[in-house]
């Protein structure tokens, strides 16, 4: 199984990576003024995707870019990457081979090389990715840097990946013009570029990425960075489609606050750079969402004009796909 | 549960951790002249470990034992991990308490801090570690520098491991005698100073852990580089008690060749060097095995004089356990 994982995937020992593959260890060293961002992230099978509705080309993909967007919200550029994969005996023939072309996607759009890891069985499938990303010393993004009177941006559509989600759940995944939130669940695109150059030009005071739903993430930020929030409903970047999807009965609105998995990312940036920020930059829409405001917790600005706390209703491993 | 975690294991945020358990990914430089050792270690019910047989403590332990040890038979000094947790929730009350605790134990014992990680649910425990060590600049031992004419040693005692497996699944672990059997399996000791000696000295040319068994790790050494090896019966460090552990059908000599779980390590020594290997330091038994031979694989001296080919037939996660 070991063989056939390095033969699917990016591998090669050179520069800041000496030893690899087959070792105790991988040896790594940053080049001269970086530092290495590390991340892990584990996807299960049962509580991160279900093997009957998410293609095995899909798991592998949305492993790496789960973990890729980790680095992406630091600023870091991705490098390498550590697989350790636990699989079902039934899982070890076409869908491992799969799992491995999505991964193998993934790791060459995002420019990682697998630097080591293992293989094991399991009753469930169980991809954990270790992920290493270079950035200059002292560039790194944090959660903390948030200060009153800083403008919140968030990229993307915000609830496209749940929504693709709840399609699949009701076996609607064959309609037409749904196909774009299949996607954005099955093949999330974070816009690791985007975050490196925010990082690179100082402009973030915080960053990260959009992974348990904007309730619970924007909080998050909050609390790091001792601040409150305030968002806009019409300035959030909803999805599309609204009367079908009010006919499945979800609310756009509550699909961006509390959608999980979109891998976009949420940044503040000081009232005097937001005129650096641009409306879109490689293909990547930015919208301003609201701002940053003494106290704590996130308030939403509805669109009837009532100002409304907003609970932290986003991806809970507790109560999902059960 | 996350802080839960975090209560109970060691954190720092100090010097090469510069951020580290609630951002998106940690970052980490190693000391100006040094270089990162990284490894990645899953443990996971059913397949390394019985939660029935193995207390939570000893899960714990030696999740961070076993991937510490890939970091000793390197040289390099234990200093950061990431833990992904994912448990049944029947397991995140006492079982995780213990589990916790006996992780703690091994994390301070090898000088090891939290730097980040996450919880989450799933069908079977699963443990996955990613440790960091740190290593002067180009002093890693690798697996592939072993010359013929080298010498290959030991440390501690082969089989011990796999003899507290066997007395744990035949529920005789309350038998006098055998406490130290069921210690080698619950809390292996790797030998992780005398690692950083022999890199630190320049005198290992070749050294890993022994994981899986001695002929399937010795094995691995060989290929790695490009070498055979010849080991002898009457030399081998094999456990005590061996009229006893007859009467359980099993010989000494077979669980030192493919035992697996020691965690002891397995090095070779260029000849000239070899009088400053010393029989023990620092507590920890060495034994000089064998040696380096040209062509491939590994050939056993027997007791009664003949050579005989050595199969690898140590840790083969497809029989066990089942």
């Amino acid at each position: 199984m070991v063989a056939r994982v390095r033969r699917a995937l990016p591998t090669r020992v050179s520069g800041e990576l000496r030893v690899a593959l087959g070792d105790d260890s991988a040896i790594l060293r940053p080049k001269r003024g970086n530092e290495w961002a590390i991340s892990t992230d584990a996807l299960i099978e049962g509580m991160h995707f279900l093997p009957e509705t998410h293609p095995p080309n899909a798991v592998g993909y949305k492993a790496i870019a789960r973990a890729t967007s980790d680095l992406g919200a630091m600023g870091a550029r991705p490098r390498f990457f550590f697989l350790n994969l636990a699989l079902p005996s039934r899982r070890t023939g076409r869908w491992l081979d799969g799992c491995l072309r999505g991964m193998a996607r993934a790791a060459r759009r995002y420019g990682l090389t697998l630097a080591g890891g293992d293989t094991s069985r399991s009753k469930a499938i169980t991809l954990n990715l270790t992920v290493l990303g270079e950035i200059p010393l002292g560039l790194a993004v944090l959660r903390s840097g948030a200060r009153t009177g800083d403008w919140i941006f968030a990229t993307g559509k915000l609830g496209a990946a749940e929504l693709g989600l709840e399609i699949m759940m009701r076996g609607l995944s064959r309609q037409a013009g749904w196909r774009k939130f299949l996607r954005a669940q099955l093949y999330p695109e974070p816009p690791v570029e985007l975050g490196l150059w925010l990082a690179g030009n100082r402009l973030a005071s915080a960053m990260m990425d959009l992974s348990d739903g904007l309730s619970t993430d924007l909080a998050r930020l909050c609390s790091a960075s001792g601040v409150g929030a305030r968002i806009s409903a019409v300035r959030m970047p909803v999805v599309g489609m609204s009367e079908s999807i009010q006919r499945l009965g979800l609310q756009p609105i509550k699909l961006a606050l509390h959608g999980g998995e979109d891998y976009q990312l949420l940044f503040t940036v000081p009232r005097g750079l937001t005129s650096r920020i641009p409306a879109r930059r490689t293909g990547v829409q930015i919208t301003r969402i609201g701002e940053i405001v003494p106290g704590r917790g996130v308030e939403l600005a509805t669109e009837d004009g009532r100002v409304v706390h907003v609970e932290r209703r986003g991806w809970d491993h507790f109560a999902r796909h059960r």
